[in-house]
């Protein structure tokens, strides 16, 4: 029940359902401006037929078919997921392919701004200038934390330069097919996670010394150097040590834990000589990623990250966005959006890698879905796509990265990252991808962070927005308030990434030190 | 190069193969006692031939063919993998079942020894008092950590009979395929560890709301009961409360980490107003797996262990093996040792399961080998599997569990626990069943630790033993030394469990606070 006046909205021109936007949702009786009544109560976030909807016919959101009504819906009827059919996925034959006409005028050339970011030897930028602690197997996870906690009490007040230590604990490393299909997706996420940006290309690694991922096989030997120096920045683009508990060297437990530590004072040198300096907002490496998702997030934190994603684009930044079973029900607008017909075809190559996936382990698309997107008023994997593909603008997409793939050197633009929509295996392939910038879209709302890059949250409604106000970093509810535009709430986005990527700014996931754990993407047997 | 005598051990009469003893190997032109002079230099723990072995003969250790030789091999010679041709696995069709003597005359009775243990409403026992934090999804861990260490600083202290705080964090909940095939196996693992006898019935659970797993399916409410009273132990066997970050009471993080803390407060005192009391030996649920083998995993701690489990048994405690992987080319031994042909059929099932899962992943036991066991001396998994059942006595089998499951009430004896031979899915899978405390044998070292139960790690040899001096807890290598027997290391290693199970001794992982994660086994997709 709410005393505002009834509000709704309508995503699309040729939509037949609207969204109802009042907090505490609308009673049945409750009429809009225009006359519409409501037969029966409607949740905030869920939607009303705007006209009478006969059994059978589609049901229209975003301009696209979400569903077909299971019975006559007349107008100022609740639809929702119990009265839709949902459409079958669209097959991957036939799809358009780069034939979108991109239509960029309206984005202003954001170009000239510019953040303070870290240059590493390799290109890249950081934003945060982070040891991380990389390990080949979950045996070394209790050693490389305690380490890490001794080098935070211990060294890490004499490099004042450095933010903080990360731990790369992960659950992979032995116990696990690492011959079979798929098992190069966990090895090359570890290996990219460790060459992250804000990593600094100091490669800290620990091994037990038998484990199935061999330190050359996480990070091949052409890829990094054993730093011969400790004066200041090496040459080479990655400097690694690796610690080896086997290894005869190491008489008990306190000698592996200095080891760690003694072998961390050169990396944390090295990091510790490093200096902010203005780079251009190309620079940025934003992964986009949403979770929690209710109606709203495809009205207001999903469209208010898409028109950053033009702004950050046009300016000539990387935006990646992901989520595989959240994008199949919208292939078609992404192939057609593909920059050219090779990406629509690693797109649908992606794309049907996980049709086969999901259908090889007895489940569709739709196993997507969750009890809180329901209540939030998403009737389907279909409505919950087309809101969710929103956070990618409308640039065209320049490359599809494979999970665990990292992006390639001057690769830049809109980038699909291909992964699963799982929020914590979603950031942690991105962070192997190279995001320097997180940015998190949630409706019903997540205390969601990552050690290794900052991740800005952005809530769909004012009253979240309120209840979390520690824990949300930007409210996109104001667009459904109407108290700005998607476009005013996209420019403040941009605007906070700015702050934060130049630590300026912290999130509220940094300072109360919100840290999800990494989640591998492993679609191989464990032994 | 050793400056010793040269020893070797051969397993059983049938063997045409011995293993190297001598610390550092032998080299070529060594000559044993019996003159048998080595061709080549022989590592440690690898196998030397003791008569030549024509090519495509057998090659037999424990009695059994652990491959065929790939060439003519001359006695003295070198027998590694690469000179053998792993046997096919046995055909799960027409094993032997339940037809074996069990002969326990040779095992004396020690039902009459006890502990001090905490008795639990449900007629379990634990051998720690820790206060539990379920999680239902891997959203909140950040939430559960932080109030974990408020409550451990905070509250702890004035609970002094309580051992600690354990914030159950794990990858699954959300963003993952519920319903498909094999998704039970994650939930009711989690649920069963809520449950571990280490916890005291007292469930204190984390809920974000919107996700998947949902706190009733984690938890259904027929086998918990909302506490009324904070006043002593409850009459239910399990108290329960749940916090749900999205409820629309918490405003702000703080609120919520205060949330978690106000609602430890009545579980710790339940918890602190218990008392150790004596129980019989019978009380013990002895997990036991073998971590980085090596070729002595099965000449010392594996046998040591299998002793231990031959005295625990017959005094009416349960013990549970486990690795699927490493008991699959030993099955006939086992389905032999079956109590009754049902059990058999039952080991017959979680096998060929196994076999159909590893199949669709594209390969097969013999993933499960790792570098550091071929240079460790196994040569394949039929002999690391030929190593890794000695663990489990000559007891019959008495039960099967399907991974995730727990013992039921009164079920007791030898346990065959179905899991994966991940150390760490292991483990997590036998805290699911229910173990109170946990044997670890490792022969290349592993610093292996949970944080739910204490974890004894007992080594196979003694350079091992005294490097890693402050991480084993038990030398099994003294065996190889001829400093004792199996039977005595067994009984020395059974007295060393009732005086960690008694919390008189603390493990070396639970003095160094070394926990390895919870890895949880789901054959399901994510989304």
């Amino acid at each position: 029940m709410s005393l505002s006046p009834p509000r709704r909205i309508r995503t699309h021109a040729v939509d037949n359902v609207a969204i109802v936007v009042n907090d505490g949702g609308l009673d049945a009786g409750t009429i809009f401006d225009d006359g519409l009544r409501l037969l029966e109560r409607i949740p905030q976030g869920h939607k009303v037929a705007l006209e009478p909807i006969a059994a059978g016919a589609p049901v229209r959101r975003y301009g696209v078919v979400i569903g077909h009504a299971a019975r006559d819906l007349p107008a100022g009827a609740w639809v929702h997921e119990r009265v839709l059919h949902m459409p079958q996925a669209r097959s991957l034959e036939g799809l358009p392919r780069a034939d979108a006409v991109a239509s960029r005028e309206a984005v202003p050339d954001l170009s000239h701004l510019s953040f303070e970011g870290y240059r590493n030897p390799d290109g890249s930028v950081g934003t945060r200038n982070l040891l991380a602690i990389t390990q080949t197997v979950q045996c070394v996870a209790g050693i490389a934390r305690l380490a890490a906690e001794r080098i935070r009490s211990e060294l890490l007040p004499h490099y004042p330069h450095v933010d903080g230590v990360v731990a790369l604990e992960h659950s992979y490393g032995c116990g696990v097919a690492i011959e079979a299909p798929g098992a190069e997706i966990p090895i090359r996420t570890l290996r990219h996670i460790a060459l992250n940006p804000n990593f600094g290309g100091e490669v800290l690694m620990i091994s037990l010394g038998c484990e199935k991922l061999q330190p050359d096989r996480l990070m091949p030997s052409d890829l990094r150097v054993v730093p011969i120096t400790v004066d200041g920045p090496s040459a080479a683009s990655v400097s690694s040590t690796v610690v080896r508990l086997q290894d005869e060297q190491h008489v008990g437990f306190m000698s592996m834990v200095e080891a760690v530590v003694r072998q961390a004072a050169p990396h944390l040198q090295r990091l510790n000589a490093r200096r902010r300096e203005t780079v251009p907002i190309a620079e940025l490496v934003v992964g986009v990623q949403c979770g929690g998702s209710d109606a709203f997030s495809g009205l207001t934190a999903n469209p208010v990250v898409g028109a950053c994603t033009d702004l950050l684009v046009r300016a000539g930044a990387t935006v990646m966005f992901s989520e595989n079973t959240e994008v199949r029900d919208a292939v078609e607008q992404l192939t057609s959006r593909a920059a050219n017909t090779q990406v629509a075809q690693q797109l649908i190559d992606e794309l049907a890698w996980t049709d086969r996936y999901l259908q090889r382990g007895g489940v569709d698309r739709s196993a997507n879905t969750t009890p809180g997107n329901k209540a939030g008023g998403l009737s389907n994997i279909v409505e919950k796509a087309m809101g969710s593909i929103v956070k990618s603008g409308s640039s065209p997409i320049q490359a599809v990265l494979k999970p665990g793939d990292k992006l390639a050197r001057g690769q830049r633009g809109l980038v699909y990252c291909a992964t699963p929509a799982s929020d914590f295996i979603c950031g942690t392939l991105q962070l192997a991808a190279g995001m320097n910038l997180h940015v998190f879209t949630t409706g019903r709302g997540t205390p969601y962070g990552l050690a290794e890059v900052p991740v800005i949250k952005v809530g769909t409604r004012t009253e979240l927005a309120q209840r979390w106000h520690d824990l949300i970093d930007l409210n996109a509810g104001r667009v459904a308030d109407g108290a700005c535009t998607v476009e005013q709430a996209g420019l403040d986005l941009l605007n906070l990434m700015l702050e934060v990527a130049s630590g300026r700014h912290h999130t509220w996931a940094e300072r109360w030190k919100l840290h999800n754990a990494l989640v591998l993407f492993n679609p191989a047997p464990v032994t």
